[in-house]
Parts: C-alpha cells; structure tokens; sequence
C-alpha cells in the first residue's frame, strides 16, 4: 500500500509517501518513495520535493490554502513528471495525519470518521495553535480523494496517555482537571516512541524490558522515562511550552514570572505566553538566533560570551532531566538521544552526557564524533553500566506503519 | 550578648532571644532563653511565649501594629515577670531580622544603617508580600530602642547568591535579567546554610568538601544542591511559588497554565498567580488541608484516595529534584532533609527516600521510625553509599550567630 504522510501547520505542509502494508510492517521493510514541504502556502509557495533515487527538486506555485496544497501534491505524485512509481489517485491507499493534540480522549492513533473529526474539533481550545491546521489536512484530503480513501490520525500526546497521575497532575486545585482537563499531556510522542520502538529492535529486548530515556532536541525539545516501554513521564506538559529549553521556548520557569513580567512591561498574559513561547530560549538568552549550529559557530569563532551561555543553559537543563528521570525509573539502561540537535551535534551531546559519569554513563568520544555514522548507534563505552545512544528519528514512518495497521 | 531574632509578618511576629557571642560561637555553645509568636497584630492580638526552664504562657493584648508588637515583646523581656535574666532594655545588645529578600545587591548578612535601609526599600518590588513587614520590623526596633542597638538583617537569599550563571537565568530574553533583575534567587537560603553547616560538624569534614542535596519541607518546600559547602541551584526561583510541591502553593507547572486558566475562569494574571500560592499544592490537590499530618491522618484512617494523591505527588516531586540534583553534583555524598515534614515524617520520608536504591541509598527503616530521637540523625544504613539524614533546622540560630559576627 501507498500511504502519504500528512503534517498540516498554518502555512506549510509537510509530506512523506511510504510503501508498506502487513507483510513490510513484519519485516521492518517499509520503503520511502517520496518526500518534501510546502511552505508559504497562502501566498506564493515554495514546494521542496524530494524523490527517492530521483533528485531535490524546488518549485514555487501560487497556493491560496491546505486544500490547494493538498491537491497539487496529490496532482503532482500521481502524475508521470514526479517520476514516482504511481500512476493515478486510485493507488494512494491512505493517508496518515499527524495531528498535535489528542486530549484524554485519543490515547492511540485512530481512523478518521466524522465522530472522530467532531471530537477534535471540540478539543481545539486545547491546542489552538495546532490542531486546526491538522484538521484543515484531514478536510482537504477527503475533498480532493473523497471520504473512501482511508484515513487516520496520529497523536503527538497519544504515547503519554499512560502516564501515572502523580505524573500527569500539576498541584493546582484538582477542580481544575475535572473541569477544564488541565493536566500533562506531553507531544514529541509519536518521536519518543519511534525511538524506544527503533531501540528495542536493536537491542532484540521485550518491550516490557525497555527502561530508557529518550530526549527528543529539535527545535521543540523533550524528555521522556520510558519504562516497560511506555511513557510514564514527559518534559513537554499542558502545552509544549514546559520543560527543557528550546529554540524560542523558555522551558520551565517560576509561574510567579507571567504575573511580574506583563507589570512591567505593560503586557497581557497572552502577550506574556507568546513572549514565552516565541522569543525566549535559545534566542532569548543568545540574543541572536534560536539554530544551535549558529550558536555553536558562534562561539567557536567569536567567543560570544551569550551564545556560550545559552548552550550551557540549555545542555544544564537537559541533564537536570536526565536526573530527574533516573530517579523516577529508579536506574535506567540507555539514554538515547534523537531529533536534529540530538542526532547531528556530537559537541552538544559530549556537552550534556560528559559529566554523566556519577551515573555510570561513559562517552566513547570516538564513536560520539564519527560524523561519517548517520543511523542509530551507541556513543557510550561498551562497559558503560548506564548506554548512551543516538537513534535518529522517524515521525513519518510511524504514522504510516500506525496507518497501515488502522486500514489495512 | 543577648540577641533578639526577629521574624516579622503581615500580622505576626515571630521571635527567638538568644545569648551568644564570639566564644560561644567558637564553642557552639550558644543559648536560648526565649521564644514565641505574636499573631492577629493588628486587632487583639495573641502572644504565645516560651521561656528556657519557664513556661509556655498565652496572653492577649490589643497591638495596633508591629511596632507595638515590639515594643510590647522589649518590655516584657526586660520585666521581672517574663523570668528572663535580662534587667533593663540595655541587655538587649543587638536585634537580627530575616528579611526575605536581597536581590542581588545582598549576598550575605548585613549590618543594617541608613543606607541599607533605603536599598531594601528600593527593592520592595521583589518580595511585595514579605520585604515591606520585614522593614517595618527594623523600623520599629529602632524607635522603640534607638538607632544605638546595632541590627542585622540576614536573607532567604544570600545563601544562593553564588548559583552559576546557567542555574540562576531563566531562559528568557536577556534583556528582561538586565532590565528587571528577572532571575532566580532562592530562598530558605538560612536554612540550607544551617542544615549544612551543621552537617559539616558533624561529620567533621571541610566545606570545600560538603557536596550533599538539602531539602527543606514545611510549609514552603525547596531543595538545594550544595557543592564545596556552596548552594549551587535551588528549586524555589523568582518567587517562592517555583518548585516543590507545597502545602498551598503548585511548585512547577506549564507556564502556559496561567492564560488558559485566566481565560477559562474569568480572572486576571494576578488572580490565577494568587490561586496558585493560596489554593494550590497539597489542598489544591486533596481539597481538604493544606496540613501533611492531616493528610497522611485522612490516608490511613479514611484510606482517602485524593489525600493519597497529594502526598503522591509531594513525595514524587521531591525525588525528582533529588535526581535532577545529583545530576548538577555530579553525585552526592548524602541527602539531608529538615523542615517541620521532614524532621518528623517518617512515613513521608520512607516515600520519598524507598525508591532511591538506584542511587546507593538505603533508609535504615529502624533508624528512619525512631520517632523518641529528634536530634540530628543518620537515617540510612552505614554501608549507604549516599547517606540520608535528618537535621532539625534553626534558622534563628543562624540569624543570632550572623547578628553577633557583624556587630561584635
């Protein structure tokens, strides 16, 4: 089966096509025909498109919303120009959705009818940043292929479903749960259990055996403990503001700041959150750019004494969590580190894991810089009681595999 | 000399009388010869009194302000009636103050003149609810004993004026450390200065080696992580609301909360910062009481499940801040807890210190129930690679001896 990948934002749209069904999911024999994103879309768009064994190609073409995008990318794979082995709209066989926010009531990834699609509406004021857009994917696929194609949605907060109550409930009147669901619902899901699911494969273990951390370092970041391979807690919360410093998140913070901050500087606490979520973290401190390789260059030729200082926080604040994690796991067997940061940069990782020896995690710093090795590996030594690994990520895999496994 | 510790709140006054001096110092030989609260200033007062080898008295008096409450407290220390061997208010030789907060012009004790006095002023902003009272306990003093009884004023902060860059930024813009001094501070500082200096002499071992995780549970809660005798980060922050769970206040949470819970339920930034100090933590929780005994009384008697919870999430949050903390140590050599629930909670310390096997901790259960030893205690087994103890805290102790060092 032919099953395209779907990560609807305001104004882009990313896509994967993957071949799979029952018989690949078996024998781990997925294959990836095609991917890209469209950006812009609104306006005049930028289409990056990227084919299997075929070359990087960038259009630009004038898109007015999701469904036009959906429908020149459709358009675009099934015609003989893509140069992708579909002929026609018919071999399409489903489409997988990412979708941000899955409330308490998606606690795994579902096919899409339209009880399901009314519930995510309702839920919207959870993740009114994200889920309309997600939404807006879904609509625009059954308008172009029509309510028979299949479809399914996978949730970023799906993996975190289990999480124990002591884990999920903030200390704030338990009122406030009943009524309002305001609890830790944790995102990077779907990235955090590719990972413990990747893991497993390679270390051949039970999945009730799995007692890991993984942390997810993008341009969102999260941690999650994982223990008999499920998410029992996550940094990432009500929404993906809390926990680790990102990009231009500011992560964990003292509550009492929102109230001080919009004193005094004339704000709103709408203003105060977006402040918060879009111009803190690493760009906050560094004042100069929120992209780590930036940061890194930075400080190697300029000695820049904020942008040093803002990898030090946010490598700090990572191993508060490996600490934190270790003690709600009770001892872990690996740390496993993906997303871009996690994956590409061997300076951050020795930054964050190097002074984890108390723990009885040892860097082999010759396997940790081998920039040649790109797929899942150990970076620690191999008589490291406490394994470090680097296994890079694959959101769109799972979300066709679930997909697949929903239709199929 | 005798010196008068004071601890001046909204509408009360907390106060200890201690007798020490350099060599008494030397010798940890100070004394106490008195003690007590003040509460309801403002309308009939009612003061709770405690003399050395005397009685425990209750009165009541109508006391307008603090400084009634002052002057009241001088002239019945210096009566024949209170039993204290102090004649005349000349006896008083000096008068120490907490003051809560000391921004980052205070970085340890001080002795207060004019100019310290309009430096606390200009800092009110930061502490609204506490600095103001505390002032006004100095002011008092001197008009009832003149500007000739030197005073001192000892900070919740100063302990953690030392926190490393990367512990003390939040990672907001810059701009907002450098404009509004948005950062955190910490407090309980006095008591995680006493809890490890006494550490230290009991275990007779250099500052520069005290490397040990101290936390404080009463009704506010924080932990520090201690290095070279040094606080290196603390959990409360800006605020004391940062952190643990307490017994009113939430402790960590998505910052996101705050504007998804003003908007929900009608209030504004100040009226959700104020539900989360007032109406959070263990009553939020449990919706019963803010009180532990209570609580763990509500467990075992009604086997209450939401009581159960709070003190669930009490206990896991603590140990999450025990591994994040061994983390920043890089290791630790024990975990020392004071604070009204930690000095006489057996049972929350066995839920809290029972799963930390994985660090080399192991509760000696004997030691950790022996309720008839109140003193400072060892509560692991002595093969425990890291140790747990209970050291009962004496902030005013430290404030006499801080007071004394100065004016000496």
């Amino acid at each position: 089966m032919n099953i395209l990948v779907l990560n609807a934002g305001s104004s882009t749209l990313k896509f994967e096509l993957i071949r799979t069904d029952r018989e690949r999911l078996a024998a781990d024999a997925d294959e990836k025909l095609a991917r890209g994103v469209i950006e812009r879309i609104g306006a005049e768009a930028i289409l990056e498109l990227d084919v299997t064994g075929g070359g990087h190609r960038v259009e630009t073409a004038p898109l007015a919303d999701i469904r036009e995008a959906v429908e020149w990318l459709l358009r675009w794979i099934a015609s003989a120009e893509s140069g992708i082995d579909i002929d026609s709209l018919a071999e399409i066989h489903g489409v997988g959705h990412r979708v941000v926010h899955g409330g308490e009531d998606f606690r795994a990834s579902v096919r899409i009818d339209d009880d399901v699609l009314s519930r995510l509406q309702d839920m919207i004021h959870l993740a009114p940043l994200h889920n309309p857009h997600n939404i807006r994917g879904i609509e625009a696929v059954r308008q172009v292929l029509g309510s028979g194609v299949p479809q399914a949605a996978v949730f970023d907060t799906a993996f975190h479903a289990d999480l124990p109550e002591h884990a999920y409930l903030y200390a704030v009147p338990y009122s406030l749960y009943r009524r309002h669901r305001i609890r830790r619902y944790g995102f990077h899901g779907t990235s955090h259990r590719y990972v413990a699911w990747r893991y497993r494969k390679l270390l051949e273990v039970e999945k009730e055996d799995v007692r890991i951390i993984t942390v997810h370092l993008g341009n969102g970041c999260s941690a999650c403990a994982i223990d008999g391979g499920r998410s029992v807690d996550t940094s990432m919360g009500f929404t993906p503001l809390e926990g680790l410093v990102m990009g231009t998140r500011a992560g964990d913070l003292d509550p009492a700041l929102l109230e001080y901050i919009a004193a005094r500087e004339g704000m709103n606490v709408r203003e105060v959150t977006n402040l918060l979520n879009k111009q803190s973290g690493l760009l906050g401190i560094s004042g100069l750019t929120h992209d780590m390789r930036e940061l890194l260059a930075e400080e190697a030729e300029h000695d820049d004494r904020r942008a040093r200082l803002a990898i030090d926080l946010f490598c700090y604040r990572v191993r508060k969590y490996l600490g934190s994690y270790l003690a709600v796991l009770e001892g872990a067997d690996a740390i496993v580190l993906t997303g871009g940061i996690g994956q590409n940069s061997a300076a951050i990782r020795q930054r964050i894991l190097g002074p984890m020896g108390w723990a009885g995690l040892h860097l082999d710093e010759a396997r940790n810089s081998d920039s040649a090795d790109r797929g899942p590996r150990r970076v620690s030594t191999d008589d490291s009681p406490l394994a470090a690994w680097v296994i890079p990520t694959d959101e769109e895999l799972l979300i066709a595999r679930d997909t697949v496994r929903l239709i199929g």
